[in-house]
């Protein structure tokens, strides 16, 4: 890549080279750009850690000069992923107006409207007329093209109306403003969720969505551009949550992907660990062989229960709580329920057709032996028993979900599916050694 | 919902309350509406399906007006959903400029540029000036909500640079708009995939994107209003794929949720079937227990035979065909063929451990009887052969996936998930029978 054609490309494509370019390379390519394409590129970075860590390696006042350049925005993002210290230097370095633009913005939440918006947005007085914007607008600096519309403001500052730039464009040098707006506003408020604040810029068709404080002043604007980043962020967190996707680590590997199978198999570790705690329970109660085809329903068991988390987290990239029409906790716990005892019927039921099918005359080895067959009745049951606590378990994995989410803290899927499956191997071993002992199922022989 | 109330909401809303009535009430609700309030809000519905229906159920005259009021992409989205009658009719019925718009997009195939893109934009001979440019705007009817740009073309009619409107509103009106135009111009070809069309008005932060024939005509702009419900679309398709979703059907209802477990776990079925084929198949030779303790490892087999199509669905999302960068098909192959070896080996390791685990005299119940320990082995090296086979066939599965993709055909990872297992029970019972039999593992006891 030489230094002309770089020069040449858009921001993202040179993000996109350097992100793709090994490691010790990057920082060589990354300082031959000049102080306008770094700042472009850093914004437009993908990785924002990979951003920062460029970013690390610039001298300082380099590194100030590169945040000013850039919008708001942007630099707010990438100071956020700098170590305290570090990030307080550039700061300080910055000239004063971006260092309050940048200051403000980091003081809302990560993954909220205020963290997002842009402070770099046109507003004037209702009264004014279409020349007085024009004239505002040709004041402003370059970064004015985030300026999609032109908010008005009432007498106490508060925002009351909106002007597109194609109505200005066309309107007369002496129309009031007024008459040209449209009083029609979706806006935000700074503490909302950014994905919210996306999915309202795409259902309304907007190329900005103002934010707006509780005393009804204008803060910044939500621009389209970055509502499909978040968009697409969310996305990546969505396929994760549902299991695929990239996963953090670089699936391309073929160690990447072993990985990935292991953990999508963990319940086969957990089944050999049934096998082996059901062994030492039952102690001289079962033989190897009953052991062994008592916890044939067990792995049925365990996959149902990572199945359980699935089916939670189905629900919750489905339906939204703050959605009026979303099914309540409730619904949803009776649904389990009823899910819960479903499967788990239908699980003793397959034992106990197996059983009597090996058990029929049309079998070439002449049937089960003597004990076979309750064993396999007993883990059929016992299944079934873990089967109902998994689905039963549900709404309560539900509500963790959603609470770590509103805290903005992401959830491993894979984590809570390790957990229900070891409240199902818990279970599992418990009742088929009730089951199977004095007291249970062994009467059948 | 009173007349008054659906008076004063955005089309958005509109059809959101109107998808969530009971299908009695939608006709009647919708019959409230004026003509724009039916044409915005037929553009807003998120189920085309639904849009269509109620389309139908206007008189033809009502119905061709409310397409000619629409935008002429939102109408050719619908009227490509009515079957081909009704659609000539109402086209017939629409004023000849927008029948000519809509016709046109039709022309396109679905999911490409050219069937998203809106005709209503503005282009002006590139030797134009500021004023010039805004007569031009000021000409245009109010549709001209979607002119984000102002394209400038050559002397043969070519496009050749872009003005934006914020560069327009702050020019001088004698500026020759070659002055403030600028010539990096990001398009795409009416046959582009809409998806792709989407990822670069993201990436680029556009406001729309020109679509310009081979000729170098521009023929229409995709806006970035389009390409979010272009990324929500094909974010839907991805969760479909990855396994989560709603899946077409309804999800809510309890049958639902079961419908949707029993799917994710016909490898229990197949399971079970792959128990019966084998007592059939190796005969007197194995005793019911000892064919039972064989198809142990026979889950794990299936489990993975279902994870080898995740395995390929994966790929397939994350990696276009189209891309520089992305893993060629061959690396894919020897990657799968990598994992299918070493996730075979382990699958026979774990049973060859269990073997050892259960025989050892620490266990309570004396160890393992005589011919258990080698049927387990068998299982296990059965199983490793079919889940070898499983990831060996993952780069045909991945090849079917992509050549339907290309016909916009939709493909289901559940239907090749059944396939994948179909293979996998018939590779295990012919495996474990050869090995249990005259010249196999049995030797061992
Ligand atoms: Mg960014
Ligand atoms: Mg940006
Ligand atoms: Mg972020
Ligand atoms: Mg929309
Ligand atoms: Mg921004
Ligand atoms: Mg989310
Ligand atoms: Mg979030
Ligand atoms: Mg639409
Ligand atoms: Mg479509
Ligand atoms: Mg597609
Ligand atoms: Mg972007
Ligand atoms: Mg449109
Ligand atoms: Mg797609």
């Amino acid at each position: 890549v030489s230094h002309k054609t770089l020069d040449e490309l858009h921001p993202a494509d040179i993000a996109d080279i350097i992100e793709r370019l090994d490691p010790r390379l990057r920082g060589q390519v990354f300082a031959q750009l000049d102080d306008e394409q770094r700042a472009g590129a850093l914004a437009e970075f993908d990785d924002d850690a990979m951003a920062a860590e460029l970013m690390g390696g610039m001298n300082e006042s380099d590194a100030s000069r590169t945040l000013s350049e850039m919008d708001p925005d942007d630099a707010a993002e990438l100071v956020s992923e700098l170590d305290y210290d570090k990030a307080e230097k550039l700061l300080r370095l910055m000239g004063v107006k971006e260092q309050n633009a940048v200051r403000q913005l980091l003081g809302y939440r990560e993954d909220t409207a205020g963290r997002i918006m842009t402070s770099e947005f046109a507003a004037i007085s209702h009264d004014g007329t279409a020349a007085d914007a024009i004239a505002l607008l040709k004041g402003l600096d370059e970064d004015f093209e985030t300026v999609r519309y032109l908010y008005l403001t009432d007498d106490d500052g508060r925002l009351c109306g909106v002007v597109t730039l194609n109505h200005l464009i066309t309107a007369n040098p002496d129309d009031p403003l007024i008459e040209i707006s449209t009083e029609e506003l979706v806006t935000a408020n700074p503490e909302d969720d950014q994905e919210d604040v996306a999915e309202g810029i795409a259902k309304y068709n907007l190329l900005a969505m103002p934010v707006v404080a509780d005393d009804g002043h204008i803060l910044g604007i939500v621009t389209v551009d970055d509502a499909l980043d978040v968009l697409e962020e969310e996305h990546a967190e969505d396929l994760q949550i549902a299991g695929a996707g990239s996963d953090g680590s670089e699936g391309s590997e073929r160690a990447g992907a072993l990985a990935w199978l292991l953990r999508r198999n963990v319940w086969v570790f957990l089944w050999a660990l049934g096998i082996l705690a059901l062994t030492f329970v039952s102690g001289e109660r079962l033989r190897p062989q009953e052991t062994l085809v008592c916890c044939l329903p067990l792995a049925v068991a365990l996959v149902l229960a990572g199945d359980s988390i699935s089916y939670v987290t189905n629900f919750f990239l489905e339906n939204d709580p703050d959605d009026e029409d979303s099914p309540s906790l409730v619904g949803f716990a009776f649904k389990s329920l009823g899910v819960g005892v479903a499967s788990g019927m239908l699980v003793a039921l397959i034992s106990v057709a197996l059983v009597n099918l090996l058990a029929s005359p049309v079998m070439p080895a002449h049937g089960l032996d003597g004990l076979l067959g309750p064993a396999l009745t007993t883990g059929g049951i016992g299944a079934a028993v873990s089967t109902f606590v998994s689905f039963a378990l549900a709404p309560t994995y539900l509500v963790v979900l959603r609470h770590r989410d509103d805290k903005n803290r992401e959830t491993s899927g894979f984590a809570l599916s390790i957990l229900a499956m070891i409240v199902a191997v818990v279970t599992f071993v418990v009742a088929s050694a009730l089951l199977s002992g004095p007291c249970g199922l062994w009467w059948a022989s």
